[in-house]
């Protein structure tokens, strides 16, 4: 299976999975659905539902299966991309400006709320596929889960200070929360749509972690040297926002005291110039934190890679295309 | 069933209630379970929990039965608290202030994320009491249904303009969304544990959402008359928040246009002065609308008391216990 036709089937989930979502999120006032449905209609890779549909065909599943729990994750994820756009105050989402900047923070508020239940409403749509009722069930219970874990995550991002130095493991922990979980429960809830084996099922979940973790240290890296285009966002708002990423925490842990002093001043700073942003890039840029980063994502993306090599499965079209998923989510891209 | 004797099992209930949740919510950072918690430890009456119990007794379920589903209702009560007070900018809340007060708006919209998450987590639990896996599921759904219509209430609520004469069909949709509609569920939910046939649950839902629309009505009278001791937070607050109460609707559509003038200048306006907000209090008054909204509330009441006779049920005192239920629901309190 090569990258090509990779795409070519994402393209196709996506499709599937959009149809169902935009079959279930319907309703009035018309404002609120609009402003839900804002980012599913401005673009997004799916990455997540295309996770949920290859582990149920790892598990022998068929992909329609898969859906109502593909299309729960990717609106669960939406809720959580509205919400964390006004935390962190974001102007631009997918090259459009934010819920919030549109629609204002009241209603962005309770559009995050109406996806969030409507995620659930998109998982109990499995029960009419004839899904049997304790995989529905199950499923519901991985969603929750990882709701709870990604709000939890969400409080220790913007609970790390940047008054001392930081452990790169509670960095770790906190992207585990809030960005690898949703990647494992997504896994999880394809696999268990379709019936997986305990076994499979940890597996896949581990696996998931490990590139969660890895995705979004590439993702930090990228938002300290990608250009505008790439990120659908201005360059250096991770710095402007003050974000604590692996990069920041690590450059912070090596720096000299007038560096931190300097990195202290500018860091979440909203006031500060586009110069000053960029001196401190430098600075992180120098201490040598982007081979750290660069490294540490190896070390995660590897554990990944590892640990797919055990998992066995009667659909081997799947099983490559997860590797090249994999492949994808951990690839420097940069 | 005298009072007394309701407000003794009402205790009972809200503590069951509550040990449940207190077990159930539980993690870290310290300062997000802090946040989520805050408004379920400053008190609160419990009516949903106690809806969902009386409801599921009716059913022919025991208490113990409803327990989950009662946290559920609770605790998906408690997330649109405080989300709504910060979308209101309410201060004081049970006479504590607010959590976005004490936390910070970005922490109150991940608390209210977390309830919500919660709510789920609460009524799974059902499934380790050992009830039947479709019951469970159904739960879920009525949970989850319940939680679209209030998002769909508090969106009409916030975009209900008072640029033009407001139909009082307009408010009823509204209140019976962001309000009749939990009801309604807290009630369908407890039922649904105990396996209620088809036909309770639907008179009981219809109950509920008569009720509520009551319960909603003489909470917007008692807003404009009652004291700030009663209240737990300000009073005119309603005036000062430009709420669009049927109240509001009602004397504004029989108003002068010098009146009107003078409602659109105050109404929502966070500068206006005690005395100014008082004159208004005065106009609507004057015009009559308390009355009104009386009678309007008097008439769900009526078709909430008169349906209730019609349900039937093995446990009598259940089902005196949510007559008097109702009774306190839709009574004048002011």
């Amino acid at each position: 299976m090569n990258i090509m036709n990779l795409f070519e089937y994402a393209t196709l989930i996506s499709n599937k999975v959009d149809y169902y979502i935009f079959n279930t999120i319907k309703g009035r006032p018309a404002e609120l659905y609009e402003a839900s449905l804002h980012y599913l209609k401005a673009g997004g890779k799916r990455l997540r539902p295309l996770i949920s549909v290859l582990s149920c065909r790892i598990a022998g599943g068929g992909e329609d299966v898969a859906i109502p729990g593909a299309a729960a994750v990717e609106v669960l994820h939406t809720f959580t991309l509205v919400h964390d756009d006004i935390i962190d105050k974001d102007d631009f989402r997918r090259g459009v400006p934010t819920v919030h900047r549109l629609w204002g923070i009241d209603m962005a508020i309770l559009a995050g709320d109406t996806l969030h239940a409507y995620a659930y409403k998109c998982l109990l749509g499995a029960i009419e596929l004839g899904i049997p009722l304790e995989r529905v069930l199950k499923s519901v219970e991985y969603l929750t889960k990882a709701t709870i874990t990604i709000a939890e995550g969400q409080a220790l991002d913007m609970l790390l200070p940047l008054r001392q130095n930081i452990n790169p493991e509670d960095y770790i922990e906190m992207v585990n929360k809030k960005t690898a979980a949703l990647f494992a429960a997504s896994s999880a809830i394809g696999a268990t749509l379709a019936g997986a084996k305990e076994e499979t099922m940890k597996k896949l979940q581990e696996i998931m972690i490990y590139a969660g973790i890895a995705f979004q240290i590439r993702d930090d890296i990228l938002g300290l040297l990608g250009d505008e285009k790439v990120l659908g966002k201005p360059v250096y708002s991770d710095l402007r926002e003050g974000k604590m990423t692996i990069l920041v925490i690590y450059a912070y842990n090596k720096a000299s005291d007038d560096e931190k002093k300097k990195m202290r001043l500018i860091l979440g700073n909203r006031a500060a110039s586009i110069e000053e942003l960029r001196e401190v890039a430098d600075i992180i840029k120098r201490l040598g934190a982007i081979e750290y980063a660069d490294s540490l994502a190896d070390s995660y993306a590897e554990k990944a890679v590892s640990m797919l090599r055990t998992i066995e499965s009667v659909d081997s079209e799947a099983l490559d295309m997860l590797k090249d998923v994999v492949e994808f989510m951990v690839k420097r891209n940069y």
